[in-house]
């Protein structure tokens, strides 16, 4: 019984190594090499650590860490959107759910589920801890663009109210970050 | 003052950035490429949300996250050392703690010190979170060098013996999984 779970627990371990493979339209910092889904859910788990004391609200910092941890693993199936895709929508689609279902239900069934509903409590963006994992989701390209001088928002000609209305989500997890956020892109719009 | 605080945090978060470019000697899964200390951070983490229940003690899993995703962030200055490196010693190298000093010390001081305490913690592994988090680093590469038909241990060869020796660590952080690698190492070495 016990070894059954894990079995299906190294499955899964295994399935979500091709995260490695899902190249991100974002480049790394002051860098020309694209990151892939794992590197940037690392980094952004680390960001929340670090950035906690900026919540707008109180959180539970290790329902956020999961979060970010999984958020992208849909896009093993899904493929990676690109934030300013206007051919797709980006909420929830039937392609992301089915791949949550396929991917997480590799493992046991009590996992799976739980998994499942904190990814889409995520995806939902409305409670504290899912708007406070979204800000770090939106603003770590904002970094990652400023030191690539405009990076991805420039090659993709991405206009100033585009980002920042696509940004702007940032506001709903911490204030004080999109202070920051809206001066940052200000200077490299020249606006 | 917060600005202050947000702009130390913002250089750490571009500092660790360095992570995607250090390269580990394991190789991903069923793959020729080899992982990245981030990667590597990300999937550990991933594991151990899935695999707690096998640990051998109750556990703090907040801390355990937080060790796995810094756990590498030295290696920014100290490089990767290979487990089974002969030349150099594996435990709290001064190279490794300056490193600590010099990277975590770019954020706002509270932090900095609190992240060097769960560091070495982790590195002196000896609480019941700090073995959980060293059996998922020792586990990790099991599974990936079972996936390619010995992968890291065969290239460097690496004896039975030996293998055996490093990966029993894994048994300090849980039996269940101890079982699962012992096996596991057996069969490929047809002991
Ligand atoms: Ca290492």
């Amino acid at each position: 019984m016990e070894l059954n779970r894990l079995e299906k627990q190294i499955e899964f371990i295994k399935e979500i190594d091709k995260l490695k493979y899902i190249e991100r339209k974002t480049k790394l910092f002051n860098s020309d090499r694209r990151e892939n889904d794992a590197e940037h859910s690392w980094h952004l788990s680390i960001m929340a650590i670090i950035l906690e004391e900026h919540s707008n609200e109180n959180i539970d910092i290790l329902k956020v860490l999961k979060m970010l941890l999984i958020h992208d693993i849909v896009e093993i199936d899904a493929g990676d959107t690109f934030l300013f895709d206007t051919t797709k929508n980006h909420v929830n689609t039937i392609e992301e759910f089915v791949a949550a279902k396929r991917v997480f239900g590799i493992l046991p069934k009590n996992q799976a589920e739980n998994l499942i509903v904190i990814w889409k409590e995520f995806e939902e963006g409305k409670t504290n801890e899912a708007k406070f994992a979204k800000a770090m989701d939106r603003f770590q390209p904002v970094l990652q663009n400023q030191s690539n001088n405009g990076g991805s928002w420039f090659e993709f000609n991405i206009n100033f109210e585009n980002i920042i209305k696509k940004t702007k989500t940032i506001k709903l997890g911490s204030n004080t970050i999109w202070l920051y956020v809206e001066k940052t892109i200000k200077a490299l719009y020249n606006e």
